[in-house]
């Protein structure tokens, strides 16, 4: 498609490639736009009919939007803003800068201009920020023919017509009612006797992971947000949660690695943005590792006298390491994923105590084989093959229990990945290795 | 809700019970089903109508499932699995011993039954595992009247109504259309005139992944899946998918931490079975770091000669651990999104080099202050912190670089994260550290 495009526009076809673009998608023209220049962008834009070019725009990122705006007329970026549902032109508004909201709010009604400033004001990552308002309202005093006749006449400019809102007279939300029932039910049946009454809602200010856990535990396609005063204000559709749902997971990702979460592309974030999410997390680790340098240097003798002791260090802090990581990652997602709950930790705790023995039995074993046959001393093979057994158990209950702690402190559990892990047990590793040594090989 | 259905239990009050059940949603009555014993969830299973009996049975465990099917009568499971959609019946047989399977299979028809030893068949994460055959299917020849009546007729056991398959006397997809336009359009038109010809389709053997990238990238809420003779064999619905793509993401937490994937909850699972998927990659890791100690043990007259050199290791080789990390997780998740493409290796080495020196040179910088301050040889620290500077941007280029590799040969690029990224750049940072001092420090 991207070839054909291409050519077309060099060859300055433009009837060829209007008709070229009727035929393709939105969303694949969203991509082309990533692969071509500014320029050739706009005279592709120009060349859409305004409704599907609002379909484009929506799926544009925050750089093109800005490009096509600064470049296309007034009213022509009124047309297509009109063309956007509620959602996806809040998105919009929210990343322009002030003139641009200023002119495209000159041409709103006073009733829109205030819906518009009441959404713009929902917190980011609310379920107030992912709603939108072209939803189907019905009365409960209709048939379901009179509301299947309201549908046909309304549902063209909506989101969703799958699910309609049964609202009363002061627009309080009193019930819901599939299309699905709609058309399956008898048609002269009363909307009131056949709506669900006991729906699941959210409100304006939830945070949109615990909007989307609704999504995932009973499988809905929307979800009706209202007010505190139970009035119907919008409405979340599943495949809003589903990008929800990526991007959690995304941060959680980042957040484990030891970066600032971002929603930025990688191949579209710049170098100092890069840096700036990483280096923070890098600073903080590396000055905690001060205290690993501390016990090394006051144990200072007990390396000079049996020098072969620093050579496993490195084993001895990775598999610890390693080893919790491994707990702190399940924890963590069992807490994303609701399976595991902050009362559960002490079946976490009992549970990590004994799979940490299960594997770091077998572990200081293959290791006490592994050091014998390179020739070292048994005594130091012991040494090295006991402590390995022992930061193995910490590793692990420290790794499982400390997400528990940070979420019961209401941080989140995602910060107490891998890195952080690792830099704890890495101290008292080396605490209980440095003993051990001086007990054992008897200094 | 649970200790009022646990205090009906205990005072015997079954038909109150029944009543108090009939208000709730199968799937939170499924949670309730975690917090009792089995004999409680048997009295509670038996009280349900069938048709609800059956949306419960779909939410259970596959243990919860075995302790019914053990202890309810063969007709009373017959029933529920007639009820069940054919999906749901198909990951249950999954799950089942094959004398269960053999019992439910004697009276299936000869049809049926050769319809659920084909979906049998499909391999585990594919698209096939995750179709439904609860479709509606129309003919092109139908008015949308028509095709609205038989949507009333025959949706009743529809997995969804929401959007319609249009097929020929062959049972080849000719077209889709969704129920969005039967209610909106004139209901003369013809089928053949409004219904999509170009829809998104997969096929039964297609990756799982690979289609919930689909439902992402093109918002959809069903996707036809066809044979390679382009006839429809079922549908895959928005809700299977979003569960999809959660167990995606956890196999991607898992495998990044170094364990084998399950689907298994962290509580419900056996402390051998959480220990068998993390041993594996702990021994590997452990046995790899050979080498380390091999790098350490031949620059012994080094270590010997300034023993503070030691003190230093821990903290470098979490930093660059960390770094390379950092990487590895952004380029691995980029990849999962299909944000990041393997030709893109060039544009990823440029950038993790660009970043890894504005990330760096702080780095080193505040290390040279703080060794310096706590009163190390200016020789030692400059040592210490140029090596940072090198091993920080070595693990970012090898963090950024090996997971398209990992995908470039077909592996997962999961595998390719912090754990064995830490355990290669400790490698490099030893050589690199141990050389640096050498001349440097003049021994």
């Amino acid at each position: 498609m991207l070839e054909k495009v291409i050519e077309l526009i060099d060859e300055k076809k433009f009837p060829a490639l209007k008709e070229e673009l009727k035929e393709m998608r939105a969303v694949d023209i969203a991509e082309i736009f990533e692969e071509l220049d500014v320029k050739n962008c706009i005279i592709i834009f120009r060349l859409l009919p305004k409704d599907f070019a609002a379909d484009v725009f929506a799926y544009l990122s925050s750089q093109q939007r800005k490009d096509i705006v600064s470049s296309i007329h007034e009213s022509h970026l009124n047309d297509i803003v009109d063309e956007l549902y509620f959602d996806d032109m809040i998105d919009f508004l929210e990343e322009m800068p002030a003139n641009v909201v200023k002119r495209i709010l000159v041409t709103a009604t006073d009733e829109e201009r205030k819906l518009i400033n009441q959404f713009l004001n929902y917190p980011e990552n609310s379920a107030g920020s992912l709603m939108t308002i072209e939803y189907v309202d019905l009365k409960k005093e209709m048939t379901i023919k009179e509301a299947l006749n309201h549908i046909k006449k309304t549902g063209v400019d909506k989101e969703t017509i799958y699910t309609s809102y049964v609202l009363n007279e002061k627009r309080k939300l009193e019930g819901i009612i599939s299309l699905r029932k709609l058309v399956l039910l008898d048609e002269h049946l009363l909307i009131s006797d056949v709506m669900n009454e006991d729906y699941i809602t959210s409100t304006t200010l939830d945070d949109q992971e615990e909007v989307a856990q609704l999504f995932k535990k009973y499988d809905l396609l929307t979800v009706p947000v209202v007010d505190k005063e139970g009035r119907l204000v919008g409405i979340i559709t599943i495949d809003d949660i589903v990008d929800v749902i990526e991007r959690e997971n995304t941060e959680d990702f980042q957040k484990m690695a030891a970066m600032a979460p971002t929603d930025e592309e990688y191949l579209s974030s710049s170098v100092f943005s890069l840096a700036r999410k990483r280096i923070v997390w890098l600073l903080i680790l590396m000055i905690t590792a001060t205290f690993t340098e501390m016990i090394i240097a006051s144990f200072e003798s007990v390396l000079a006298a049996v020098a072969v002791l620093a050579a496993s260090i490195p084993m001895l802090m990775n598999t610890a390491g390693n080893a919790g990581s491994q707990s702190s990652t399940l924890i963590i997602r069992g807490i994303a994923l609701g399976e595991v709950q902050l009362t559960d930790y002490l079946k976490v705790f009992s549970k990590e105590l004994r799979v940490s023995m299960v594997v770091g039995i077998p572990l200081a074993t293959v290791n006490f084989i592994r050091m014998a046959v390179l020739g070292n001393e048994l005594s130091i093979a012991f040494t090295v093959s006991l402590t390995l057994l022992l930061a193995t158990m910490m590793a692990k209950m420290v790794g499982g229990i400390l997400p528990i702690i940070a979420k019961k402190m209401k941080l989140d559990p995602a910060i107490m990945a891998g890195p952080l892990i690792t830099t704890i047990v890495d101290v008292l590793s080396l605490l209980v290795y440095f003993n051990i040594a001086s007990v054992l090989i008897k200094l």
